[in-house]
C-alpha cells in the first residue's frame, strides 16, 4: 500500500518530537503504509536545510508554503507557535492535506473554530496535539470509567504545573506574548492538556469560575525588561455538562514540578489517579477489593493498555515521552489510512479554547461562567 | 507543682482518643505537671461509669454539669457531638475552667464567636482541637514556610477527603443534620481542618468561591430514609489576605482515601507538600539545591521537627494519630501552667468556621464571598 | 480486678518507650486491670529519683535489686545495655516477677538460652522486645501470608539498615563493645529484628552464610580513639527449615535510612511488602485481581489489622512507634492475667540468637552454616 | 558521511526493539550519519520477508548467513536464542562485521570468551544488550558514584525480579533448556542484567557465593510435560575486587514485579537507589544536605542526565524502554564511526558471564568462589 509523505513546521521542542515519531511509527506499529519524512519548514532556508539532514527529511524549506505545495506531502504536522496555527493549518486544509496541528489550537475559542470550520469544509483529517492522552495509562483509565469499573463518577480534579518558568531570571519570550500565543499564559499552554484530558475522560464542561496570576510581572529582553503578558499560573473551578464538579489548577513556576499533569477521577465505587512524572503507573482504587485488603493498586502500563504492547511486550518495562507522539501519529494515520476516527480533531479542541476563554472571563468578571455560550459563539 | 485535673465530656472517638493523650503527655513531656484523668462525662450515667474505668478515670457522670462543678477539675476536653460544645464551653469557662474543644468549634462562624467571646471574658486557656497542625511534619513545614526556605509563597492548595461515608447503605446519623452540625457536612466536619492549615501555614483568607454537593440524599434511618441535609463533598478557590491564591476541597466519600488531608504550598524558591497518609513525612524541595541534582526530598519525621524528639530520639521511627493528641495537650497544658500561647485558640477557630461560612454564602449565591465580612458580623 | 505494678530497670530510650506505653496501655485497650508504674531503676539513685518523677512512678532507685525485692511489684521490663539483661532477667524470674527484656536478649545465643531456661523453670510469662512484629501492618501481613493468601511461600528478604553511626565522628559507647553487647553489631543489635520478623512470618531458619563488615575501625573515645569491636554491616543468604530461600541486610551506616527495616515474602500466588519508615502501610499484590488491573494495593493500616482499632477508630489515620510498644505490653499483660500466649518469649528469641551466632560463625568460617546444631549446643 | 547499513537476525521481542531502535536513533541524535534498516533474518524465509515489510528493512531472508554475506551492510544486530549468539557473532565478526549482541553473550564464561576472543582478532566494534546501564538515571547514578558525591562506595544491593513465568501453567519454552540458554535461569536471563550494572556502578565482582531454586519443575509441553533445567529464582552474596561487599537477587516468578531491576549503592556520604519501574527517576540522599532537612530526594531525569536530552528537552517529562536501546545503539554507531569506546564490549560481558558461572559453581558446591579464576580459565 502507498506510503503516507509527511511535511513539518517547526523544528523545535515539538518539531523534533514529531520527527522522531515519523521514523518510527510504521515499525512499532508494522503498518502497511511507511510514513515518510519528506519536507520539514522553519523560517530560515538554511536552517530548515541543516534540519532536514539532522532529522532525515528529504528536503528543507524556509516557505512553509512551498511544504503545503509539495505533492508528495500528503500530511502536515504543525509545530510553530501558536499564533501561526490557524494560517497554516486552514492553508494546509486548503491545499488538501491532513493535519495535526500542535495545541493550543488557536489564540482564542473563536481562532480554533476557524481552523475546525476549515477541517470540516475540506473533509480531511485534523488531530490537535494533546499527546498525554495517548498515554496507555490513561487510555486503561479511560477504559476503567468507560465501563463503569468506578461506578458513577462524582469528582475529578486535575492539575498541571511545571516550573520551567520558576526563575525570573529566564529571558522573555513568545510565550508571554498576547499576541503571539493569547492572553492566557499556564492557562492556554498547559492547562489546556488538563482541560482536554476532563474531557476524554469525563465529557464537556459546561461553567467555570476561576482566577489567574502572573508572578513574575516582567522579564528580560535584551538590555531591559519587557512585561510578561499573560499568566504564571491559574486556577478553576467547574461543573461538566454531566453535573459533576471539578477543579483543575495550572502553573509554569510550580517550583519542583516537571510534568505535573495529575489528575484523579472519583466514582461511587472506586478511583483513579495519575500523575505524568510516573506516566508508565495508575492507581486504582477498587471498592470491591475484600474488605481489610483494600487499597490504591499501582497498575504499571502493560502490553493491553492502550498501544503499550505495540512499543514492548514486556509489562511494566517502561513508555516514554516520545512513545506517546507516536501513538498519536499512528492515530492519525491510521484515521486517514483506514478512515477511523482522530481524537481530538480541530472540532474537539474548539471545546478546550472554549473553556480556557471562559476561565479568562471569569477572572475579568469574578463569577460563574456558562461556557457552551462562548462555545457557540466562537462557532458563529 | 500542682497536678492537672482534668474533665472529659464524650467518650466516643475523641474521647477516648483525649483519654489516651492525658494518660501518656506528662510522662511523654517529663512534666512537672501531672495530668490526671478526673472524670468522664457522657449522656448516660451507668455508661460514664463505665467508661471511667475503661479510660481509667477517677468517676463518671451522666450530667456533664457536675463535672464543671468539681473543684478537682481545673481544665475541661469537649469531645461531644458539635451542636453540644457552644452550651459546653461558655458554661465551662464561666465555671472558671480551661477548654480544649474539639473542631469544628460551633455550627456557625456565629455560634463559634460567642464562644470566643466568653473565652475572653474568662481569661480562661483554650484550644480548639484541630489537632493536625500539630504533626512534626507540618511543624516542620511551617518552619519552612516562615523561615523563607521557600521564598515567597505564591500558591497553595489543600484536599481533605476521605470516604468514610461512602457507602450509601451507611445509616444516617448526627453528622448529616443541620440542626447538629450545621449546614456544612464534608466542608464543616473535614474541610475545616484544612482551613486551619491553611490559616497556620498561609494566614487567614480573604475571599472564596465554592460549590458543593450531596451524593447520596438519603441514607437509612430505622425502617425508612432520612434526608442528608448537608454536603458530601465541597471544593472552594481562596484568596488569602496576603494575596496568595489557594483551593481546597473536601469529601467523605471520596473512594479510596481513608485521610487524605494533603497540602502543598509553592513558594519562588520550593515547595512543600503533604500527605496525612504518609503523617510522618514532608516532601521538600529546594530550588537551590545543586543543578542536576534537584528533586523533592522526603524528609522523615525526626527530632528537632516539632515536638518528635519527645515522642522517640530515634529519626524516621514514626509517629502516630494520638501522638498529635498529645502535643495537642501538652501545649493546651503549658499554656496553662505556663502561660504561654496555644492555638488555635477560640478566636482562631471563628475564622476557620467564618470560612465555611463564606463557602455556604458562595455555595448559595453563586460567586465570591468576602470572608471578612462575615468574620466581623458573626463577632457583633 | 487487680491492678499490675511495673517496675521499669533503664530509664534511656527504650526505658522511657516503655514508661510511656505503662502508661496508656490499660486506656487504649480499657483493660480491667491497670498498669502500675511503680518503681523505676537507673545506675544512679537521685537520677532515678528524677526519673521516676518525669515519667510519672512511685518511685526510683539506683539499685535494680531493690526493685525486684518490691511486693507491689509483679512485672519487670529491662531496657538497660545488653551485657546487664541476663542477670537482671534471671533474678527477676527467681524473684517471680514476669519480665519482658530488650532485644537482643542475651549477647550470644547461650547466655540467651539460659534466660530462657529460668524463664521455663520460673514459670512466668516473658516476652522479648521485638516490637516491630506487634505493627498493625506486619500483623496483616501474618494473617495474608498465614491464610494462604500469596500461595506457598518462596522466598524472604529484609534489610533492616539504619545510620545512626554513618558518622565516623560519633563517639564510641557501649554499642561497640563486644562486652557489652557480643561479637555482632549492626547483626545483634538490628539485624535480629529482621530475623525475628523472618521467623515471625516463614519460620525458623535452618542455615546461613554470610559477610559482615567494620567500615569504621575506631571511633572518638576520650582524648583519643578506640577499637569498634562488632561489625558496622553484614549481610547473609539463609534457608528456612521449610526449604524457603532468603537474605536479610543489616547496617548502622547505611546514609539516608532511618528506619529502612524491611521485608518482601513472595508466594506463588501473590507478594507482600513492608517498609518500616512507612510503618502504617503494607503492599500487597494479588495475583488473582483482574487481568490488566494487577497492581500492588497500598493497604493502610485500619481496623481489623491487628490492634489498630484500639488506637483509633479511623482507618489510615496513622500508627507510631511507641504505638507498638502499646501493643506488645498489651500482650505482656493479657499473658500474665489471662495466660494467653506472648510471643516472641524468651524460648523464641533464643532461635534469633542462634540465627545471629551461625552468621558470626559463616563469618569467620567462610561457608554454610547449620543453625540447629548452634541452638541446640546453646540450649545443652 | 556514509549511512551504516544494518541486519538484525532475529525478529521477536529484542528483533523489533532493535528495528525501532534503529528506526529513530539517527534523528534523536542528529546524526551525520543514517543508520539504515538493510536486511532482517529469521528461520524462515517468508516469514522474514513479512518482518521486512513490517519493520521497513529492505529485505528478509531466512538464512543468516546471507545476511553476513551481504556488502551494503556494515554491522549486525544479533537477537536470536542465546545459543546461536557465539556462532552468529563470531562469523558475522569474521565477515568485517561490527556486531551488537544481545545479552546473555553465551551460554557460559567460555563461550563468552570465544566471541571476546574473535572480537579482539576482527578489531571490529562489539557491544552487549545490557541495556539498562543506559538509562539517563542510571548514567547520573554513575556520576554521583564516580564523582565521589556519595563518598566512598561501601555497599551495593540490587535485584532483577520479574514475573512472566510464576504462572506454572505456562508452557515450556526455549529459555527453560540448558542447551539452549545454559544451566543458568533467572541467573543467566536476568541476573545478568544486575551484574553488568554492579559492574558498571561499583566495579568487578572478585567472589560470590548463591543459592538458587527451580519451583516449577516441570511445565506444559505439547500433550504432557517436559522439565524446567534451569532456576526460576536465584541470590548470592559477592565481594567486589574493591572490596565492597554486595548482593543480587533475581527471579521470574516474583509475583507482582514487573521490571524489578534495582539497585542501592551506599557510601560513605550519601546513597543512590533506583527501581526500574520508576525507570526515569533516581532516589539519593546527601548527607551533606543541611540537618533537619535530610532526605532522599527524587531526581526525575532531565537534560544533562546521560542522553536524555537528545530525546526530549523538558525535565521529567519521560524516557522509555525503547528509548534505552536507542542510546544503546546510538554508542554503538559512534564507536564504528568515532571509534569512541561502547560499553559493555563483549570483553566486558565475559565478566558478566563469569560471575554467573561462578554462582553457579557455588550452587553445587555450596561455598565461596573466586570469580577470577573462572574468568581467566574462560579466556585460556
Ligand atoms: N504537546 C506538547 O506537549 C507540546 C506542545 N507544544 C506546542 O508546540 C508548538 C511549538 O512549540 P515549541 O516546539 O516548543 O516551539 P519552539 O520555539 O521550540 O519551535 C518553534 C519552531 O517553529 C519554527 N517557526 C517559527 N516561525 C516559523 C515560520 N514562519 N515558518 C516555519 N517555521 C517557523 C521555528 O523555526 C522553530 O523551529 C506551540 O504551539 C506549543 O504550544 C510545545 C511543547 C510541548
Ligand atoms: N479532631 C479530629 O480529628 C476529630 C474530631 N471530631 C469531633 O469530635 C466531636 C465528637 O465526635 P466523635 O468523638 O466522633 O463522636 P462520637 O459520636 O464518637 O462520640 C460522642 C460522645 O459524646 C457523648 N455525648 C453526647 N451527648 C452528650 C451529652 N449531652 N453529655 C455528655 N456527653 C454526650 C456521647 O455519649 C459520646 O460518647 C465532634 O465535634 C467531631 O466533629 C471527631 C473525630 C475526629
Ligand atoms: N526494641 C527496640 O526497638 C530497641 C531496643 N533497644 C535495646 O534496649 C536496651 C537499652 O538500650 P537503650 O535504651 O538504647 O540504652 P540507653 O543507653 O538509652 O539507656 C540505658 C539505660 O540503662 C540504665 N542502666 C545502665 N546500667 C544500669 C544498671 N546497672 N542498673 C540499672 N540501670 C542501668 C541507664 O541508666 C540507662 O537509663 C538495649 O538492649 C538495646 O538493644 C534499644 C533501642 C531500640
Ligand atoms: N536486553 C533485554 O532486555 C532483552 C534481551 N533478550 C535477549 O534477546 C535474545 C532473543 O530473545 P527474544 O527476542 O526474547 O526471543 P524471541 O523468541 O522473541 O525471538 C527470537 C527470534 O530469533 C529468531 N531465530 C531463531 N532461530 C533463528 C535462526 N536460526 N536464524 C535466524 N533467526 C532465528 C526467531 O525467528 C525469532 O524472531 C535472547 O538472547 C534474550 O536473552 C530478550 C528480551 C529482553
Amino acid at each position: 500500500m502507498a506510503d503516507i509523505g509527511f511535511g513539518v513546521i517547526g523544528a523545535g521542542y515539538m518539531g523534533k518530537a514529531y520527527a522522531i515519531a515519523l521514523s518510527q511509527v510504521s515499525t512499532v506499529y508494522e503498518m502497511p503504509h511507511r510514513a515518510v519524512k519528506r519536507v520539514i519548514a522553519t523560517s530560515d532556508a538554511a536552517g530548515a536545510r541543516g534540519r532536514a539532514r539532522d532529522f532525515g527529511f528529504e528536503r528543507g524549506t524556509g516557505d512553509w508554503r512551498d511544504l503545503l505545495a509539495a505533492d508528495d506531502v500528503q500530511a502536515v504536522a504543525i509545530a510553530s507557535p501558536t499564533f501561526l496555527h490557524a494560517d497554516m493549518a486552514v492553508a494546509a486544509l486548503q491545499a488538501g492535506k491532513h493535519v495535526i496541528c500542535e495545541k493550543p489550537l488557536g489564540r482564542t475559542a473563536r481562532e480554533a473554530a476557524q481552523m475546525a470550520k476549515a477541517a470540516q469544509a475540506s473533509g480531511r483529517v485534523t488531530m490537535t496535539g494533546f499527546n498525554y492522552v495517548k498515554n496507555p495509562a490513561t487510555q486503561l483509565a479511560h477504559q476503567i470509567i468507560a465501563g463503569g469499573d468506578i461506578g458513577e463518577v462524582i469528582h475529578f480534579s486535575a492539575t498541571h504545573v511545571e516550573d520551567y518558568l520558576m526563575d525570573p531570571a529566564l529571558p522573555h519570550d513568545w510565550r508571554q506574548v498576547a499576541a503571539h500565543v493569547g492572553r492566557a499564559g499556564a492557562l492556554g499552554d498547559i492547562a489546556s492538556h488538563a482541560i482536554n484530558l476532563a474531557h476524554f475522560l469525563v465529557g464537556p464542561v459546561a461553567e467555570v469560575v476561576g482566577m489567574r496570576q502572573t508572578v513574575h510581572a516582567q522579564r528580560p529582553a535584551g538590555d531591559g525588561m519587557a512585561a510578561v503578558e499573560n499568566d504564571d499560573q491559574a486556577q478553576f473551578l467547574m461543573r461538566f455538562a454531566s453535573g459533576v464538579p471539578g477543579s483543575i489548577a495550572a502553573s509554569r513556576i510550580h517550583a519542583g514540578r516537571k510534568m505535573g499533569l495529575t489528575y484523579e477521577v472519583v466514582g461511587t465505587r472506586g478511583t483513579v489517579r495519575f500523575d505524568q512524572e510516573r506516566m508508565a503507573e495508575l492507581q486504582f482504587y477498587d471498592a470491591a477489593d475484600r474488605k481489610g485488603r483494600q487499597g490504591f493498586r499501582t497498575i504499571l502500563a502493560a502490553p493491553g493498555h492502550g498501544d503499550y504492547g505495540r512499543f514492548c511486550i514486556g509489562a511494566g518495562h517502561g513508555f516514554g515521552y516520545n512513545d506517546m507522539i507516536v501513538v498519536e501519529m499512528a492515530e492519525f494515520i491510521r484515521a486517514i489510512t483506514e478512515e477511523t476516527p482522530a481524537w481530538p480533531d480541530f472540532a474537539a479542541a474548539v471545546h478546550t479554547a472554549a473553556v480556557v476563554d471562559a476561565v479568562l472571563a471569569s477572572c475579568d468578571q469574578g463569577g460563574w461562567i456558562d461556557v457552551k455560550a462562548i462555545e457557540s459563539e466562537a462557532w458563529a
